[in-house]
């Protein structure tokens, strides 16, 4: 297949100069605790092993069959995930110059993974110090006490989960970023023998990493819930009920969203900067394509599609869940005060389900038929939606089926059908969502088309249209997720459940239902989002190791694919973050009222002090843009001016007479974006603790009791309500940028290199920071501020 | 003087060539409401204007003697305007090209005046038929009916408040423009003698205008209120209480800002498309000069700055000060239940003397001291800041009298000594802002220095830069609003005061006292606002008829200030607008609670569909901006479209020997920006309105009642909170791109031509919606949301 192209002469205009690669060591890089574990003897290995199986099933059946089913779904999917990345890896590698490319890019994504960890985790343990302090020198009520939750048990657990969350946030990034610097080798390869093939290797790589962050988001929850259960003797008389287990794991929840905020923040600077800094020396100033092998920062621009889109979205994604899957049992708790515990447990059987069927999803992807080149290449948008369909139809499926099995109460036989029904509604929103994304950043419609026509009269008309059409498609999200918070809270609140005075009480937990609904096909979502970098990264390596132009177009429509698919997981992220807040500010005023142990039901922003939380909360979100945005920008000017020196101290560069120094681009943005994360990440974690904090002071002079835990609560919800708009506006401005000049780069309006096509490129730099660092980050920072008031609670009281 | 200079052959590079210049009909438009008032014979006129006088003192008389002093410092200032009217006009014109110009410029916007204010003025009346129809037909209590308030009486005084409202209005913007068009030409003329003579005339002409605006906000509301006053039989037994008063005033604020609001969007879209479309072919692509007679659009370019600059801004303060007299008014009827009515008409006071010390500010401006054309051309800035001094020094000193005047009592004998201090952090808050807003877009300081920087790397790093700049410059002002409403709420709260329970509820009055602090210079700071477009006008009157050099320069410093000024301004706009709104917030509230006969003191968050109500809150804001932004895009991409085919079907323009056709530039924008106005204006109307409406329904349906009321308020808070921020961004990011275009222009990073040049542009292209179009119009908004959330109130209960 590969010999035909090649035979038949179909190569592409750089064939005949002189090839210059990366000449990097290919030492690869092994985080330590796997070096700890691949120094262990491997009998020792499976014994811990199986003494490990042994612990979880032992404490998953103390506590309930549903644990233990849940762990068996998550040893089976981790199974499924080991025999994908087999699969994946037996794929052949290509010729020496893609392996040395991939080297390269492995190096430079490890050896940034691993500053950017080491870092976090110093941070994650200071942190973690100051939690323990807080929560060793709080007040406990006498209840608390006696239930064996007192001083130093909650401040170890709380501490325990935070770094668990932490680390399993870290492994999931890391998991992430290690099968896309090893498949995007392969896909490249096999792009040179069929489309269908790469196609297939990207999607099991995604799947690989997307299997394995679910499951061990919902595995990590399940050992942290039963080993709680176990020690802390719930159920038994005068100790904990397990309604109120749910909450010590919000630990684990700002543990995962803490590190994926920093992996987002410096992920998503790393891959912005070096893009921009490639495509304005690169494309802008010398006319060379995208990836050429000549520009000194096109490794860091590949390095920066794996630690940026790669790792750090798995760190999110990972966080997302974990933190909807928290809230929603929080939630689950308050209603099995009268009913199941089937409630609580919910959302874990979901996402175990979640598990199976975007398994069946991911393998119905297949490369049996019509494997050669031409056949299929224009179908791989079709291939991925066929496979979400099966996806989708099951998960109706499974999810009324868990209804019926866990949320069956006899006091109200009905309700597990509107919980069903809540689930649709989920399942709908997350479509409806998907199908705006699409309207408002795809060129086949006319809001980028519009966009495309104003980059005719210029700069400045393409930058009006494209901040315009952004801040506009804020306007239906907010109305589709207005509507299902709505509907999903009357089908829950109609359920005919109801508390102890016998007054309705679901509907709180009805949205949580349609929370899950909405991601009840996350790892299928998930696998189509890091299916996107890795065939990103597969194109670079056939540019730069200047393969035949039919193995580019190959990689080429497949990246385009991948653009799609990420903008509409962003839809998706943004949603359930909308609906995962609100579910955790509901849990921050039960978790304030038990703390301080007298009523707080209400958050009255016609108070002053709370109205100024508000306003401190909408503009921690600007400020935190602003930053996150400036971060790309100051990144960026340092790449611009290192490949301009490159350029000019080495001329023989643009004949390919010499080797640009790629390694030193790299640096630059390495060592710059670790330290511009560490800003806009100190603010979004102190500023809500500062402020809670100050107005607990100013309250406590002035006779305000919970002054401090009001402010926050406004502080929070306004938050999340501006990063809400913003984190739309940014997204989808970007991502209409981006397309209107792919638009024009099909040759509309005057194609590539026309004054509009220049327009349109400014519009796409000024893009690229809006949806890939400051836009994203903001999901995480919405769900952290949530998460971060919730474990923070006693310095507000 | 100006023989001077010509004699000395100073002349500009285009006096060797054929001058052409627009040749329209100079008939000068008069509204009806002139024209009728001319038409009557002169003695009827005094005859007539002798009875109002007397009508307006014996209500005055028969309501409170500060009504009588109130209404006495207005009409002095009045007559001060006429003097300075007269001293302006009695000014030269200048030669006949100034004049032609001149005129055609007068033709154009009394053309755009007619037609906007005559569509304002068709949606006003139909809006009033609305609001009759609502209080007609909404459910009264028998207390109302008994104090003489029925629905019948409470539907006209509504109706007559919001007529009289929007008429004020819309003359406050006729007279802003109406000067502005007369002494723009007579500040070219005076520039060709002395830059001190040149600057008087345009602060005088300002001060007229600042007079007659500030002078009708006191004088239309005390009318009101004092015709209230008598009608109602105020204070006689059974009847309306004095405290509930300035609830009736609020249809007034409402009329206000509904004008306003349009007339900032309709002349905000003109003025912007002009500029922005004449700029992107004259300066960009024909690299012509700005304001070059050449170019078909600079006839409407300057129409823009009159409609756009003078009337909208007008319009736009005199809205602030009803909305802030109002608010503040409002909350002194609460503090006079149990204390004396200056409480109420304090606000009355304060503006009284804001006008009699920024006359005397104004005064200070004087021609005497060095009139020679160099001696004086560097210090525009200083001359405005001197009188500024005297202003503020003057206020402080007034603002005490009146607070030891009016707010004396002897229950709390040193609440006044409080209510001054509140004073003093509203002037406080006034100065830092104008210093942070210098910080962020004066190119002496850091912020646009890098943003001029980030020009030198290409157009995409300078629209990051900007709108880095732009997000984080909102954190400064939000801390320092939020330390004055807690400090004044602070003062006001510890003043003394008491309600009947004994408990402090002076806390929210000191928020009002501070708010009019900020504003007890607002005649001064109106006159410096005015000051700019009029100068802007005169540059380009200048360049047009092709000026020496010399007088060029005279008008650019002059312009530069203005610059400056304008910016502030915005400062001041939306500061105030934050406090107004928080204060007729809480006017809503007890609006409600006296509607509804039920307490209604909390709007509480955590409920969904309040929190839905926040969400579409600050969706309005964005989906508003953007499609004010995007208004401004697509009638900019006309005037391109427009400009282009003239200078191609007209060759000889370029080399004078064709007459470009001004007028139908004129034509396209007039027409564009009326049509592009409706529909952010009516999104702005109808959204409170229609989700009050359909929240009422759904709370009748599921048993919530004040449903509707309740998410009304809470998307008014975050509206309000996101307009803030969102209005600061973008003041801040145009007023900052414009600037950093301004410093490279001084020669810095390449200077005029350069490519950092050419990307300044393209930021300040962007900026130009931003902070003259969607910026400003946000300050309206802000408070027309808060008014008609108060007068239709009815709908949502």
């Amino acid at each position: 297949m590969m010999g035909d192209d090649v035979e038949s002469g179909n190569l592409g205009p750089y064939q005949d100069k002189p090839r210059t690669f990366p000449n990097m060591r290919g030492k690869t890089y092994t985080p330590l605790i796997f070096r700890i574990l691949m120094g262990i003897n491997v009998r020792v290995l499976v014994i811990l092993l199986l003494l490990g199986f042994g612990y979880i099933f032992y404490v998953g059946a103390s506590t309930s069959p549903i644990i233990v089913f849940v762990f068996s779904i998550c040893i089976v999917s981790f199974l499924l995930s080991i025999y994908l990345t087999k699969w994946v890896l037996s794929k052949d590698e290509g010729p020496p110059e893609m392996v040395q490319i991939s080297e390269a890019i492995r190096d430079g994504a490890e050896g940034f993974f691993r500053t950017q960890y080491g870092t976090i985790s110093k941070m994650a343990f200071l942190l973690a110090l100051v939690i323990f302090a807080i929560y060793l020198f709080r007040s406990t009520t006498p209840q608390q006490e006696s239930s064996g939750l007192g001083r130093a048990t909650s401040a170890y657990i709380t501490v325990a989960a935070f770094l668990l969350g932490a680390l399993c946030s870290g492994v999931a990034g890391y998991v992430g970023m290690w099968v896309s610097v090893r498949a995007n080798v392969r896909v490249s390869s096999a792009a040179r023998r069929s489309a269908r093939e790469a196609l297939q290797i990207a999607v099991r790589a995604g799947g690989f990493s997307a299997l394995v962050v679910v499951g061990m988001a919902v595995i990590g929850i399940a050992i942290l819930y039963s080993t709680f259960y176990v020690w802390l003797g719930v159920g038994s008389p005068g100790s904990m009920k397990v309604t109120d287990l749910p909450l010590l794991l919000v630990g684990y929840g700002f543990g995962a969203s803490f590190v994926a905020l920093f992996a987002q923040l410096g992920g998503g600077i790393y891959t912005k900067a070096a893009d921009v800094g490639a495509d304005l020396v690169g494309k802008v100033e010398q006319g060379i394509p995208e990836d050429d092998p000549r520009n000194p920062a096109v490794i860091a621009d590949l390095v920066g599609d794996n630690v940026g889109d790669c790792a750090a979205r798995g760190a999110d994604l990972f966080e997302s869940i974990a933190a909807e899957i928290i809230s929603a049992m929080i939630l689950g708790g308050t209603m099995a005060q009268r009913y199941p515990s089937g409630f609580i447990l919910f959302p874990l059987v979901v996402h175990s389900f979640d598990l199976v069927i975007s398994s069946i999803g991911i393998l119905s992807i297949r490369s049996t038929r019509g494997s050669s080149v031409k056949a299929v290449i224009e179908d791989p948008m079709t291939i991925l939606e066929k496979g979400y369909s099966v996806t989708i139809i099951l998960a109706v499926l499974t999810f009324a089926g868990s209804t019926r099995w866990l949320l069956y109460t006899e006091q109200a036989p009905s309700a597990w059908l509107n919980f069903a029904l809540c689930g649709l509604v989920g399942i709908i929103t997350a479509y409806i969502f998907v199908q705006i994304t699409k309207y408002y950043t795809d060129y086949k419609h006319e809001p980028v088309r519009t966009l495309a026509l104003s980059s005719s009269t210029g700069h400045g008309t393409n930058i009006i249209a494209g901040v315009s059409l952004g801040l506009e498609s804020t306007a239906l999200p907010v109305l589709v997720i207005s509507v299902s918070i709505i509907s999903a809270f009357w089908l829950g609140h109609t359920s005919g459940l109801v508390d102890e005075t016998g007054s309705p009480n679901g509907g709180l937990f009805g949205t949580a239902v349609a929370t899950m609904g909405m991601l009840s096909t996350a790892a299928y979502i998930l696998t189509m989002d890091m299916f996107g970098p890795i065939a990103d990264n597969a194109g670079g390596i056939v540019e730069m190791s200047q393969q035949p132009e039919s193995v580019r177009e190959i990689t080429d429509v497949l990246d385009a694919v991948g653009n799609t698919t990420k903008a509409t997981t962003k839809g998706f992220a943004i949603g359930s973050a909308a609906l995962a807040s609100f579910l955790l500010f509901s849990a921050y005023m039960d978790e304030v009222e038990s703390f301080a142990n007298e009523s707080f039901k209400q958050v009255d922003i016609a108070i002053p002090e709370v109205f100024i939380g508000g306003l401190l909360g909408s503009m921690l979100i600007f400020l935190f843009s602003a930053w996150a945005c400036s971060a790309v920008g100051r990144t960026a000017q340092e790449v611009v001016k290192e490949v301009r020196r490159q350029f000019i101290e080495r001329p023989g560069i643009m004949d390919y007479k010499e080797k640009p120094d790629y390694s030193r681009c790299v640096a630059i943005v390495a060592s710059a974006s670790l330290r511009e994360m560490i800003k806009p990440g100190a603010l979004a974690i102190i500023s809500p603790i500062v402020v809670g904090f100050v107005f607990r002071v100013l309250g406590h002079y002035t006779g305000h009791p919970l002054l401090g835990a009001k402010v926050v609560a406004a502080l929070l919800m306004f938050a999340t309500v501006s990063g809400i708009l913003m984190a739309l506006f940014l997204n989808t401005a970007g991502g209409a940028w981006d397309n209107a000049k792919k638009f024009i780069e099909t040759g509309a309006l005057g194609g590539k290199g026309s004054d509009a096509h220049k327009a349109a490129v400014t519009g796409d730099t000024v893009g690229d920071p809006f949806k890939d660092t400051a836009g994203p980050s903001l999901h995480v920072l919405i769900k952290m501020l949530a998460t971060i008031t919730l474990v923070m609670a006693p310095v507000f009281l």
